[in-house]
């Protein structure tokens, strides 16, 4: 058993609500909104480099604005331990998404440099740029320049206003057309490790604080456009109907059907009807379908079975249909090395955990391309995430920090 | 058989042309709009008014800018017979809704006072206010006058820009408030007649140019407001989740299952799920269900298969469910009399009819009330109403209006 040492509760709180105070109630919203490379995202990610100076970290800033401090370890050139996540949040959204990974990461490696544990490997604490992607449509940009899957046609996105990526960089002063600069090689890499709060409700049903991921099931977005005809919905006998609305209701059955077969999971997020009157049939209806699985090849039969399910109902209900693939991005399995090690050091610290799946993106997605990745999830009360509501209590927090510190000590010694 | 006249088949389409012109790409829109008592509406009545003056009749307005054009009888003291529908339509309306009621009962009377013929009764010749019931989400505004049912309720509902119905009224110079003197008592009519395209495809797929209408679907109107819970997609597993659109689709399934049972019809028209993210879990639907049957009791009992089902679902999805009526109209059985005299002319003029029930509510509904009705179909293209799109052929406009004269000249010798 390691000894290591105790977080600062008290600091690691205070920083959550420092942090927080930035972007609150602007533009008159309720919660917190730090669009990436917003002011509001500049202002923390300032108190986020003069927290890290402070903790005595060495900080430095990428071509991207990823924030990294690190603490050296005694071996210079060993492949380095990184932890962190990112402090942009969407629209009005909460204290703890991507802070508490960040905020508990400075405070897990303050307390180990306080404390005087000698460690091999250096630990480096990253605050993502534009994890989030609310601002112009793609996210997970710092960690994708870092694993060199930037590419010049995502920094030619525009915002709302017109303004691209590139222009959005250099407003911020970061010289984005550098992005290859970024790039961390795998052998420069030890391991990254991210905490964040779960933004589900496995754990509080379990009574656990903390879980250790297995897997992030990455999703796939199929946008569905069903086309049958608009006719009067007094005039037009149940048999002589083309309503797109009812092959949408048995799509949507069915999508719940074979993610419970294959213990995925599967919603129906988004939905517009046409022409919307109360007494015309619809004649359209287009629809999101949100499809994860921790296993890519069983996703991928979810999605078979899903895209064979929609062409069998517009056949027999004599529908058009059309599916359009949005978005696909590949599942991670986490470290099996990383999972053991957390698994360890919640047994050292007798803390009672599980192991669950994340269904929600991350910057651990793209890092697993490049090294071993974990993560730790702490409970979210009632799940909610992306909201004013969200909330984790200062107890899970610290939790969820002294395993991360745990486990850090662990991966650098 | 009564020797009748023929129409003036070039007249009527002429003025089919001329009133759809009226309120045609306003507001850049495709179609035809002359919501009730805009201004577009108000042209439209001009026409109206002076179309009927130049074919002879004795116009008058009521309090309610019902407009009526009368054809004197022999006996002025007989119970009018009385034809026509509305002018005003819906957003983006064609040409035939209502206008070939109110344009072919003028040219039917114009016809039958110019051919000499002699009639006991007198034929009033109406155009209702405010058939469609779209800018202020009610309808049937002029014929609820007329038999007594418009209340002070009704004429305070607002439009989109908050102005009430009376203050419309007021606008259009009619003095609403004075609504009971709009009422025509039972003695006073001897029948209503209607002549309305089918806005369905019964007799297309007939080929059959008119039909005799047996009675009128009477809609029931309920809003379904389904409560469940806004998880995160990703984050959630499927059995612990509150899908509110997942209770929706079945919902809707089952209000097909119900319908086609009973012979009747039912829609679910009108969706809108909450929040509507690709990646959140509907928490919250609310969305149209429009029953409707000729039999008032099996449409009762429609109903109550619905709610049953919406209730049943609710309880095993842990969903909330509401069901809120929002309106009732009975249905109502065409006079087999005219039912009968409609066949009759048919045959006399030797077109091939049949009869069939009217799915979409009209005027002939509120008169039904007070005196015998009947309505005669006219042939829809697809059966496509309420759009740009809407489509009589000429040939079939002079069809129906031929046998509206028929019609006529047999209950009004």
């Amino acid at each position: 058993m390691i000894i290591t040492t105790q977080i600062n509760q008290q600091r690691l709180w205070r920083t959550i609500h420092e942090l927080g105070k930035i972007g609150a109630g602007s533009n008159d919203a309720e919660g917190v909104t730090r669009l990436a490379l917003s002011l509001e995202d500049l202002e923390a990610r300032q108190y986020i480099i003069e927290l890290m100076e402070e903790s005595g970290l060495d900080v430095r800033v990428d071509v991207v604005g990823n924030i990294i401090g690190k603490l050296e370890g005694k071996d210079k050139f060993a492949p380095v331990v990184m932890t962190g996540s990112h402090v942009d949040t969407v629209y009005q959204g909460g204290l703890f998404d991507g802070a508490l990974g960040v905020l508990g990461a400075i405070e897990a490696v303050r307390s180990i440099k306080e404390s005087g544990i000698e460690l091999s490997h250096s630990i480096e604490v990253v605050s993502f740029t534009d994890e989030e992607g609310t601002r112009f449509g793609t996210g997970y940009i710092g960690s994708k320049a870092m694993t060199g899957y930037l590419d010049q046609a995502t920094l030619q996105l525009k915002d709302a206003n017109g303004i691209t990526y590139q222009e959005a960089f250099k407003q911020a002063g970061f010289d984005s057309k550098q992005y290859k600069q970024a790039i961390r090689k795998p052998e420069e890499l030890k391991a990254y490790l991210e905490m964040h709060i779960e933004q589900g409700k496995v754990l509080e049903e379990h009574e656990l604080a903390v879980g250790v991921v297995t897997n992030i099931q990455g999703p796939v977005w199929l946008e569905v456009t069903l086309n049958g005809y608009p006719d009067h919905a007094g005039a037009t006998p149940m048999n002589m109907r083309k309503d797109a609305s009812l092959a949408m209701a048995e799509v949507m059955l069915e999508v719940e059907r074979i993610s419970t077969t294959y213990q995925g999971v599967g919603t129906v997020g988004k939905i517009h009807v046409e022409p919307g009157g109360v007494n015309v049939i619809p004649g359209r209806a287009v629809f999101s379908i949100d499809l994860r699985h921790g296993d890519k090849e069983l996703r991928t039969k979810m999605m078979e079975e899903v895209t064979t399910a929609v062409k069998k109902i517009g056949e027999q209900r004599e529908i058009g249909a059309e599916i359009d693939m949005k978005k696909a991005v590949d599942p991670a399995i986490c470290s099996e090395s990383i999972v053991h090690i957390l698994e360890e050091s919640c047994d050292e610290l007798d803390i009672p955990t599980m192991k669950l799946p994340c269904g929600a993106g991350h910057d651990s997605l793209m890092m697993t391309k490049v090294t071993e990745m974990g993560m730790i999830f702490v409970r979210s009360k009632d799940g909610i995430s992306h909201n004013p509501k969200e909330w984790t209590d200062q107890e899970d927090c610290v939790i969820g920090t002294q395993v991360l510190l745990q486990a850090l000590v662990k991966l650098a010694k």
